[in-house]
């Protein structure tokens, strides 16, 4: 590995070594071990914890600290090390670090081990004088998040500390670094139908009740559905029915119950139980029962001081101006908006959960850049709205 | 086996012997064996063949034809010697034919050995004289009927004849012997149906095409279909959705494809083709293919000379006048019908296809004493539409 005339490590070899950690969802141990020993060196106090058991767990979460002087503002990095699992085909091993070209190879170099270790590398550019920083990261993303970040937020308030601002890691940006960010996210709720009915024989339907016609109309009903226009930030929400099932081999039988599964991506004009609500009503009419599970709500951190301050960082180092979106899928933003105004922001995600994922080299010290700017912005801004000067 | 006074066998006689050959379809050998011990002595010339392979056959068809003086009627009677596997929970041997109080209780007592026995009893009654007397019998009826009563009407156009009436001896009597005779029965037609769509992720519907909405608005529409209201003879011709695939057990994931069977039970007024066209046309409309595959046409014998020499042989045995209905699933009638017209009648139905399954020995015997006059009306019928006595 290079290093560069500085004594402090770069991006790219913090990437490096954090990818060089197997760390398939749901992570612990050694890729937090290799997080730990960056973070000491640059002043943080580390506090790792355990949490959840097979099969979702067990789950480390680690919130690293360096506070600032007395009545400072708090600012905090969040990501996940865990990685979706690596898959077949790699031209090299996904967990052996590789540069090939312009751009290093390995299994979390975008999503999201490149964006953490740009953190790192942004901490060492931020006095300690300037406030207080943090990192809360979780090895809990890429699964059922059930003991991750929740449990992160949960320990925050335990000890009493609360980030005034946060911003996620996730790779954020499509064909360049820096040309979008998310502002938002949408929530999700997956919605079970089942309608029963009673089953006979094809030719003798009046001693039988189909549930399918039921179950079909519904499902009309339900596609026909115009939740909404969209809102000034997010697009108009949308339902998908993902599944039907019959479960019927039998050419000349009436079949006893019909199911279906749907998935709705909202925006902010609803929640994972209003919407439970109006798909359970409508399946009611119809003679079904319904099995709601919400897995996000919506969120929007609205424009203003936050997200000036990450575009002007943004165009400060890569003269893009990033569109502020709210498309796409869910992310632990969802649970931080709980806790502070949240946004994302992160490294080109086209090769994202793929084989051969990979980062621009030069993007780990631009997004170092960036991070180490939108830091001091946060640090330094009055909370009234202005944009902070970097 | 107790023996009547006279030396002709009885009906119950003969049952027990066909009962006692196992004959799960599709049958061959031993109870063909039987029943051409039973025809030979009769004066019957028998003709028997293997039809098709495994795993639909070999099946055996029999042939039996006593011919009377040049020029007679040639009246049929038709049935199967192949029964539905047993199952579980008899109380006697399914194949041990076994008399308790008034039942004789065996896999085929009424569906349809003791039908057949009874035909048999018949034409013992019935004078060579009379005139032509056939049996068609196969071993193909309970299963894809692909290799069975088809080879028999090839063969008795291979060797000429030509029935000018025939009865079918399916079990039609519902609550008592002779208060049911079926004079048609509506055709079946199975139709496929897949939509195509493409895959991709929910949070990117306008990246896929999620066909399941368009296979939803379809199957609505063909639900929603009134093919008739039924005629003078038939109920309204009616369509079951009998299953939806999707096959999706991703809920993040909008499937690639759906697909759905329907079950179409139709009167004279359609075709196998011509609802296969209706259903082919709705579903293109949706962006849909079909595969139909049209099991039987529906067939009609309009009341008249042969439904009332029957209907009087049941009034004179048994003071029933029998119902003349089209209702319940399909038969070899289906195929008998493009030789010459034709009607089923036989014993009660409750315990055919289950455990347990009995006849009432009294029944055995009015059945032959109908079947008897039946063919001797049908062979004394003028063919001018008048009713003819026995």
């Amino acid at each position: 590995m290079t290093r560069t005339a500085t004594t402090l490590p770069t991006a790219l070899d913090l990437a490096e070594a954090l990818i060089a950690c197997p760390s398939v969802t749901p992570a612990t141990g050694l890729v937090f071990d290799c997080l730990e020993a960056q973070l000491k060196p640059l002043g943080f106090t580390v506090h790792r914890a355990l949490s959840g058991a097979a099969p979702d767990g067990p789950v480390e979460n680690l919130y690293a600290v360096r506070r600032g002087p007395p009545g400072s503002r708090h600012f905090a990095f969040a990501g996940h090390l865990d990685v979706v699992p690596p898959g077949e085909g790699w031209s090299s091993g996904p967990f052996l670090p590789e540069r090939r070209g312009n751009l290093l190879y390995g299994r979390g170099a975008v999503d999201m081990k490149g964006s953490i270790a740009a953190m790192v590398a942004a901490a060492a550019q931020v006095p300690a004088e300037a406030g207080t920083l943090s990192f809360l990261i979780t090895g809990d993303e890429e699964g059922p998040a059930v003991h991750g970040t929740l449990a992160l937020i949960d320990h925050l308030r335990a000890v009493g500390d609360q980030p005034d601002l946060c911003l996620v890691g996730e790779p954020t940006s499509v064909q360049r670094l820096g040309d979008m960010a998310k502002i938002g996210r949408r929530g999700s709720v997956n919605v079970w139908i089942e309608v029963a009915g009673k089953e006979g024989h094809v030719a003798y339907p009046h001693l039988a009740d189909n549930p399918v016609p039921r179950l079909v109309a519904l499902l009309a009903e339900l596609d026909a559905l115009v939740l909404d226009e969209g809102t000034d930030w997010f697009q108009p929400s949308n339902l998908e029915i993902t599944e039907i099932v019959v479960g019927n081999p039998a050419t000349n039988v009436i079949p006893s119950k019909a199911s279906a599964r749907l998935s709705i991506r909202f925006n902010d004009r609803h929640t994972g139980a209003s919407l439970s609500a109006l798909v359970d009503e409508i399946a009611r009419r119809h003679g079904g029962t319904t099995r709601p599970v919400v897995s996000g709500e919506a969120f929007l951190t609205e424009p203003g001081a936050f997200s000036a301050l990450l575009v002007a960082a943004v165009e400060a180092e890569t003269g893009i101006t990033p569109e502020l979106s709210t498309t796409g899928g869910t992310s632990d933003a969802r649970f931080l908006k709980a806790v502070c105004p949240v946004i994302e922001f992160g490294l080109c995600n086209a090769t994202m959960h793929k084989r051969d994922e990979a980062v621009a080299i030069e993007d780990l010290d631009t997004l170092a850049r960036i991070y180490a700017r939108v830091a001091l912005a946060a640090l330094a801004a009055d909370g009234s709205g202005g944009e902070a000067a970097a």
